[in-house]
């Protein structure tokens, strides 16, 4: 090997002994007619010093500027007392420089990588990722991301999961997304699918026998990108057989315990479990950010006979929903702090943000500070009194349709809580359970909440006469308000997948066209079987700090699916196209003569 | 959870201990008034047992057939003396059945799963895939490929590698191949490509300075099927800094050792290393089966003025080869089977298969029988005692072209081989190296014989003047005649980058257009660097035995590249295309009015 040592890694350890070390010149200082090179690897920095007593080693070192390569043969020595550096690993040594080899030159960085790095585009880091990524904050994200990845296949193996590979290239599934394409050549006009997850395939894993089952699996989605998403992502997909939900649970439940402590020495209790239900009532979310103890407060029947017909309206729609949010100790918020609130909850489609301030309840409704006081008095003290107000604090109404209620004010509760530093706890891992088994979509039909392959709780009679009363045993892990994993057991008799195809409006040609295969595995002996997918990406984000998943990929693409990069997507030739039987619909001019 | 042990894992350990159960009826028999069953899952099987004694239990064993999954609570006790198996780990006891309890009926299945499936068309057993790999043979290779793949996994992440995950979807890579392309939709007319193999983002993860690369990474081809190749394959890709190719090789072969003595109990000593020119030289071909002890004999120089065509014309041909393969003892061969061997030369393009073989030696020329001798005879004891001949056997030649000697007799030294049964071990790693750094391509250019990242042994200089002598810093893993991993040091200067371009006759701006990113990465301090790639469905298949390596892949294609179980690839709406900014060439009828 050309090094002995990591730079990163030197310590006291080495004190006295000639190490050979590779690396990248991080910094270069010229200090009474000595030279400095911090030098960086993957593990991180340390100090060498060059001084003109070795010429050869001085003049390579002279001619050194930052990003170059170098291999340095030198001896570890303490640092001078008071030039230790803490930050540091290496930061009590220092390497007296004997012989030094230029391995590679650099040209001036579009882009500072050291300290000086700033204010440098996305798209400018993204093009040049192989420099961006030189920077310790993203070496670290990336060796975090390995770990953990190495950590959890540590566990599903020590669990006795099968690491089973599933296509890339394959049929379309039944995520709802838009599907990624790609053309087949040897059956022109027909064309393959990249998977938006290995849902079927796990699935027929477990038919097939193989009882535990997990991959970390890339899957993909040609979707807009509008929010935190990625064209391809990565996904640890769980299946199991014979084990019942609280089975599974407790399984991912202990790979999430072992990986926060592992790696962020944090501790988690047992993980609340909450249902659906409750969730929308307390959190008005399905993924409730339970950092923040505050919770929405159901007022609507105060409210059937108030005048004022904002709240009077919701009170008395079935599909409405009239909730307050109490802010202890928030009185002090400005007027200008409201406005912004205001507009906050407008970007969920709320008309506006009712409020009270409770100054003195002793005093009664002259005690209160509000725009609505005089429109609801009758009722005002009563719900006071529901919602638990004190002295100093601020109360909050949305009332509307219930989905913009519950958009809006389960947004307005967390930022409030983030706002006014309320959360109790740094990490707030929780389950979901109990979803409903459908939604209704706008024109009145039904729809999976998660796929139609979920287990509805109940008889398969029970989804015949009732579908939309069925709820499903699925169950989502949250973490501090984002969903990172979600699963639930399997339909696995063809009655009852039938009758959830039925109740979905899915014809049995179209059942047969898309999922014959599933159909077909359903009648030969299907196990009892579940599971659940967790999402790498946005779990090591979190894990790691990071503002968004593009900071834990070491290739991601932009907003646009594009990568700065390599120029991906590009055009291609037109006989690339004729041989897969394709052609573009706008004829780029320099093609038109060949078509 | 439902079960407390896997069936295939019971043995005496568990005697006298009530179990739970849960599989699949693997084989019913009834015999005395008593049912049997051998119920089977990812373990293995074991025999059940159910007497009258227990109404309840025997009716539903009554009713259950071969694929019902059961869930069966018993007693573990001894077989009778003159029952056990000894090829079952759970041979010594069996199941008392007290409760069983019906999860899933089973129709018929399409071919028996048990000892009776024999003859089932492949494309059979892909259709119905899910039932296939119940099969314990399917089991036990998916178990034994996890189980390399956590192996592998384990042995990097010891040695420091980070396993950092590649774009799928990206840019055209350069192994020669053809892409399979994906439309994008944001920007129409433009086209992601599958990767080949991860070359460009490992090369640059390096020049991101992570040191040591890893990935179990898929790769995609889209090639034709007609070799045993499949359309998606699995690649152990690594790369590594600053290490030479003499540490990546032992690297590498370190964890080939581990995997053979782990999985299979088999030890290896240091592979032996040979260079391409001697690999050609004595086994014509870049990945000898060192199992069989035969080598071939260069003879040319010998035949420059013998007045036979055959020989001649090669012999004085810059380009030809005249090499004989003396095969030991085997003198016995019927005119039918060197027929045979004759007519499998020729699926190699070779005209003929000429031979002698050595009845008596101590009777000169007379003591041979064979066509040619009549043409050759002046130098035929020469050539004899050349090739080291002795009584009893025969001698092949080969005369032609180099490439047809080479393709011919390479083949015809292997199968002789193994259809006498020379073989001298089970198992033969070895190296090669010191490939030559291009070919000659049929219109007189030069191509790469790996990649045009590869290093070359000597200077920019030597590159520049004489491309042609170059040899390449590459080297092969050969495994009984298999080519399991290659890899190289690759370029990482950009003068040198730029004089293998030059010499491949890639001009400037394709250069640009197609690698620019790679260019720019090398002129930022790019390390030197190499790497390989396993081919792990190969490595599996080899290791398990199997005939293809769509024996060790859960869903394979099919050789047209489909898959009869999804039936991917299938036809998409005209909306998705529309989206896509293509159109079909050949309009289906179905779609015409909407287009």
């Amino acid at each position: 090997m050309m090094r002995t040592h990591y730079c990163g890694s030197l310590t006291e350890a080495q004190l006295d002994q000639t190490v050979t070390l590779c690396g990248w010149v991080h910094r270069r200082r010229d200090h009474g007619g000595v030279i400095f090179l911090d030098m960086r690897d993957r593990e991180g920095l340390v100090q060498v010093v060059i001084d003109p007593d070795t010429p050869e080693a001085f003049a390579t070192a002279d001619r050194a500027r930052s990003e170059y390569v170098l291999k340095i043969k030198g001896y570890v020595r303490k640092r001078y007392a008071g030039t230790e550096n803490a930050n540091m690993v290496s930061g009590q040594i220092e390497v007296l420089a004997k012989e030094i080899e230029t391995l590679a030159v650099s040209e001036t960085p579009p882009f500072p990588l050291n300290d000086e790095f700033s204010n440098v585009s996305e798209e400018n880091r993204l093009k040049y990722r192989f420099l961006d990524m030189r920077r310790p904050e993203m070496q670290e994200r990336m060796v975090f991301r390995s770990k953990v990845t190495s950590l959890i296949r540590n566990y599903m193996d020590r669990n006795g999961f099968l690491d089973v590979e599933t296509p890339i290239l394959t049929r379309a599934t039944p995520e709802g997304a838009r599907d990624y394409l790609v053309p087949s050549r040897t059956q022109p006009g027909s064309f393959f699918a990249l998977p938006q997850s290995p849902q079927l395939f796990k699935q027929l894993l477990m038919v097939a026998g193989f009882d535990r089952y997990y991959q970390i699996a890339k899957c993909f989605r040609d979707e807009d990108l509008r929010a935190d998403r990625q064209p391809e992502f990565t996904q640890i997909d769980v299946e199991t057989s014979f084990m019942s939900d609280e089975d599974i649970m407790q399984m991912m439940e202990g790979l999430t315990v072992e990986l926060f402590d592992t790696m962020l020495n944090v501790k988690f209790d047992k993980f609340p479990r909450m249902t659906y239900a409750d969730a929308m009532r307390d959190y008005a979310s399905d993924k409730p950010d339970l950092r923040i103890p505050l919770k929405l407060v159901d007022v609507a029947d105060l409210m059937q006979d108030v005048e004022f017909k904002v709240f009077a309206g919701p009170a008395k729609d079935p599909k409405g929903r009239i909730a307050a949010l109490r802010v202890p100790g928030a009185g002090e918020l400005s007027r200008g702090q409201i406005d912004e609130y205001t507009k906050f909850v407008g970007i969920y489609g709320a008309k506006g943000l009712a409020y009270i301030k409770v100054n003195d309840l002793s005093q009664g409704v002259v005690g209160l500070q509000s725009p609505i006081v005089k429109f609801i008095e009758p009722i005002v003290l009563q719900l006071l009194e529901r919602v638990g107000a004190e002295n100093g604090d601020i109360v909050f109404f949305g009332a509307d349709k219930a989905k913009v209620v519950n958009d809006a004010m389960g947004a307005l509760r967390v930022k409030i809580g983030h706002d006014l530093k309320l959360a109790t706890c740094e990490w707030a891992p929780m389950w979901v359970v109990d979803f409903p088994m459908f939604e209704e979509t706008d024109d009145g039909k039904w729809t999976s909440v998660h796929h139609p392959f979920t287990l509805p709780k109940g008889s398969v009679e029970d989804m015949k006469t009732n579908p939309g009363q069925a709820l499903s045993v699925a169950y989502d892990m949250v973490l501090n308000g984002t969903e990172i994993g979600g699963g639930s057991l399997r339909i696995y008799t063809l009655e009852m997948q039938k009758a959830v195809f039925e109740a979905l409006g899915i014809s049995d040609e179209e059942a047969e066209d898309k999922f014959s295969f599933l159909l077909d595995a359903l009648k030969y002996g299907a196990p009892p079987h579940g599971g659940l997918a967790f999402g790498l990406d946005r779990l090591v984000m979190l894990m790691t700090g990071a503002n968004s998943i593009r900071e834990v990929i070491a290739f991601p693409k932009t907003k646009t699916a594009e990568c700065p990069l390599t120029q991906a997507p590009a055009p291609v030739d037109a006989n690339q196209l004729r041989d897969l039987g394709i052609r573009l619909r706008e004829k780029p001019k320099a093609e038109a003569t060949q078509n």
